[in-house]
């Protein structure tokens, strides 16, 4: 079962995915929701930005892999954390499928792309129980975590570098019921593969991570958690190329870079 | 003039202080408002916090004062950026006043207090030129931009040391058509002054920081920058202290230390 969220008569609705066609739903799924008999072919409807995040935390360094390879290539010193440790994505940095990725006029580059799943929480929580975390959960998106290397080396925080306006695509759908330990992540560039890791190489599995960000953050329903990138490589982008992030059990998250 | 934020019948609305009543208002100060004529005495309302953000901005280094006593004392490198630079702070660690702030179990300490002021942005814009910067600011709160010294030097990001739950109490009021550079910021903790500083010793003014942060970054209505403190030496607080941030063109931000 696959939530999406899509603009109707110039308002957003909830909508469920069955095969080609969304059906609309009074209702969302952090509250209560019912089916209704409207439905609309799959093709012609635009999604949305499938949820309105109050908060965003991203595992930074959560595959051995990537960390390898960004010390490797970056010259970025980064180790596995022996603890959870998120930092801050902005939600005024979200865009949904198919919107434009804007480079800043003066941003040094290379503008990175890298694809995760991401953990939408579903029912509000403190301070919770490794065993109770996946009841919090209500299911997986994708995001694609943009990030100018550039800045990275010289601003003080990841509030330029990470979390400029339109860094941080989302979408498609919010997939219920799928293992996080065992997707595959694909990321294209105009087509063609740029890279692709499996999810189970996650150094802290999604309920550890939400048990320990719980113990000092209190997490709202559709607040979400970024699983980091387990991207090997990881494609430099410029303006006029797409790039999507996919998973076959959620979808295509597919958007244009341009410049202003 | 001081806006404030009040709950009657279990229903928050905004209203204006006058002297020692608060005066109800249809609407608020980011839309459109009118007057009514419901009045109450202040010593009998509760203030709530003033806006509820989207997102919160702060400048982690604005004043010389600050950035030398830091270094002096907790052995932290900072220094004086050369452009904005602003770090994010988490609108899930929000407190009103009188709000109790909560230490974590495992805090390692110390839990330091940082008396700011803080601008509330009024009207939402992008890459706001320095000129139009004024007309964006609906006015200045004050804010207490608590910090656990321990977990600076243990994290990686500032998620936890600076926001945790309930680590960010603001309030009491947004007061307008105030100079940020001639304001007194007191930090009281159990009636004595801790710390005193004036606002003219900043490094970046409040046009310069939006007008920069705005290159990169949307601001919305009701999103929050903090501008840093200038005191010269910081306070740690132990549960039971009460601790006051006050300035007297918007008043004083009340909040007493406790443990779970």
């Amino acid at each position: 079962m696959r939530w999406c969220r899509i603009r109707l008569d110039g308002r957003a609705t909830y909508a469920l995915i069955e095969g080609a066609e969304v059906v609309e739903v009074e209702g969302s799924p952090f509250t209560e929701y019912q089916l209704t008999a409207r439905r609309h072919p799959l093709s012609e409807i635009r999604l949305l930005l499938p949820v309105e995040p109050k908060c965003m935390y991203a595992m930074g360094a959560n595959f051995a892999s990537h960390v390898d390879w960004v010390g490797g290539s970056h010259g970025v010193e980064v180790s596995l954390p022996d603890d959870v440790q998120v930092g801050h994505r902005s939600p005024a940095a979200l865009i949904g499928p198919d919107e434009s990725i804007v480079i800043p006029p003066d941003a040094p580059g290379p503008l990175e792309a890298e694809g995760e799943l991401v953990v939408v929480i579903g029912r509000p929580g403190r301070a919770i129980p490794r065993e109770d975390a996946p009841g919090h959960v209500l299911g997986y998106t994708l995001g694609n975590d943009l990030g100018d290397r550039g800045w990275q080396k010289t601003d003080r925080t990841n509030w330029r570098w990470k979390n400029s306006d339109t860094f941080k695509p989302l979408g498609p759908a919010i997939a219920m019921d799928i293992d996080p330990l065992e997707q595959e992540i694909v990321v294209r560039v105009n087509g063609e593969v740029a890279s692709r890791y499996e999810t189970e190489g996650m150094v802290f599995d999604v309920a550890t991570i939400i048990s320990r960000l719980s113990q000092y953050v209190t997490l709202g329903a559709g607040d979400l958690i970024w699983l980091g990138s387990g991207a090997a490589t990881q494609p430099s982008l410029r303006p006029g190329d797409v790039v999507s992030v996919e998973c076959v059990s959620i979808g295509v998250l597919r958007n244009t870079v341009s410049i202003p």
